[in-house]
């Protein structure tokens, strides 16, 4: 087995775009189904949804639902409007994310929530859905119906799991777990599992256990990012999970092994409303000095391994070089 | 043709109790089905759909769907699932437009978003919907899922239309039948046509038609209460839709009757943040006086008697009579 771990070091199999290279013009085409499906007569839905399809980023879930359609003979074409919907999903489960965080910034523009307002991205996630909705209806498959709509209730009950959450540094490794999967996994392995669907429904199990471990893997990267990034401005560790009191794994890990003074550091960061960027940088030392990052990564590579197990029963396709080539892009990414 | 508009004086013909005793049992089995749909392992779901269960009022959409499937020979069972699935839209969409306009109260109890949180209640809108949309996927038919899908993306595009008003006042009685027709007739027509679609399937149109009409009525007469009710510790008019701005069909009509001092004075209560009950008052005197409520009224009973009409080609059942024993009720609701 040729090891996409391994060549993880290799930027350049790494980029996105050469990973959707292969699709490119079918990305296109997604494009333009989204337009056509969250078109609307009202200017204010246009204007709204205007901004969100330049806020739209890398379209990594069409990626992989585009991609898995071709890991065998004859990709339908109606995946087009599979992954229009998949990125639709994810758009109106950002938007709604966004207002209950009161979060201003995604991927470098204002939110929704801050741009227009607190009612507008309630309504607009709705309508989102409800629309993509639609399109996936036109598909008149029953199936693909039936996976995604497990997904926005899996979706909705990460998002429950996190506003119920008392005490925060409780947390486990497994309540952790749990929590990725349903808020990123699903839809990650959703998207692969459908796309598989739509002309390689051989695969479709072995894509959706790739997706749901891409998904646990990507999560674990993310969440490390946020302890070794360093905001340009400040150049101190942006830790803003640890601003919103959010616990992910490299804190999880460290947790148990810290003395009971770095402890009372870390509850006394929890406990305050706006903590400090030295408070955070702080807890960040900590957490790498207990080895809560390292092991955090090893804990990613495993899934990243598990996901490229998954595609051992694949036959050698350039889709599925570029599925395995996913593996380390989202290993790699660095923003 | 027996007139229900005629019978609408009679009070005991317009109890919702006796236009539910017919589907009593089923209605029951209704409550059940929701519970099991929304029923999740996390304690904070449990808690809040139990609350929205208690909310849940009169159970009017599914009392119409019963009825619909019972037109015909054979009502299927199903009806009781696709009941539950339009009850748990309906709370869904309540929860978000509650959430979206800050509302303390809904039927006599706390709103999701005053007992718990605006986060909580814009996720539990989504699981709820959600969750209803999988009960719906797992009946197996492409044909009620068009109509529902097509109803709920009605539904925000309703919303949507309110929040982008920006002239209130501007708001023309074709503005107001395409916001009534999507926020409240496209439920109660999709209730009504996917009830028949389990059972009676032969009056299917006949049945959407008469639930468009019926939610138009049902709508009319709500905005009318709202100028004609008093608040019990006040004793003056509570005008609720002019305390928050909201322009319906009684000022509508009376809008252009107005000599301008006193359209000057409904002006100024709309650049008003907070009227005065006084300013209230004042207002609902003079849409009374230049024959807004009376003439909004009339336009009701034409709608109401639309829906009478679609009824003409149902055999005489008891399903039939109580649907239209249902406008009557819907005409002289008192809250």
């Amino acid at each position: 087995m040729t090891s996409a771990v391994a060549r993880a070091r290799t930027p350049s199999t790494a980029a996105l775009r050469e990973i959707q290279s292969l699709i490119k013009d079918r990305l296109e085409d997604v494009v333009v189904e989204m337009r056509r499906v969250v078109s609307a007569e009202l200017p204010l839905i246009e204007q709204v949804s205007g901004h969100l399809l330049q806020m739209r980023g890398k379209m990594f879930r069409p990626t992989l639902a585009l991609l898995a359609s071709e890991t065998a003979e004859q990709p339908e074409s109606r995946v087009v409007t599979l992954a229009a919907v998949l990125e639709l999903m994810h758009l109106a489960s950002l938007v709604h994310d966004d207002s209950v965080d009161h979060s201003a910034m995604r991927r470098g523009l204002p939110t929704v929530n801050s741009l227009f307002s607190h009612q507008v991205s309630v309504i607009m996630g709705d309508f989102l859905y409800s629309r993509a909705l639609e399109a996936l209806v036109a598909l008149g498959d029953l199936d693909l119906m039936r996976v995604l709509t497990s997904v926005s209730t899996q979706l909705t009950i990460g998002e429950m799991h996190q506003l119920a959450a008392v005490d925060a540094l409780a947390f486990t490794e497994q309540d952790y777990e749990m929590l990725i999967r349903a808020k990123t996994a699903s839809l990650l392995s959703a998207a692969c599992e459908t796309g598989a669907m739509c002309g390689a429904s051989a695969h479709r199990e072995a894509l959706r256990l790739y997706g749901e471990r891409l998904g646990m893997a990507f999560q674990v990267a993310d969440d490390i990012l946020d302890y070794t990034e360093t905001a340009s401005v400040t150049g101190k560790p942006s830790g803003l999970d640890l601003k919103e009191h959010k616990v992910t794994l490299p804190l999880i890990i460290a947790l148990p092994r810290l003395a009971s003074a770095d402890r009372r550091t870390v509850e006394t960061l929890f406990a305050t409303d706006l903590p400090s960027d030295d408070q955070i940088a702080e807890v960040v030392s900590l957490v790498a000095a207990s080895g809560g990052i390292e092991h955090a990564h090893r804990r990613g590579e495993e899934f990243a391994r598990e996901a490229e197990d998954a595609l051992d029963g694949l036959s050698d396709t350039p889709a599925r070089a570029a599925l395995a080539d996913a593996i380390v892009y989202v290993m790699d990414r660095r923003s």
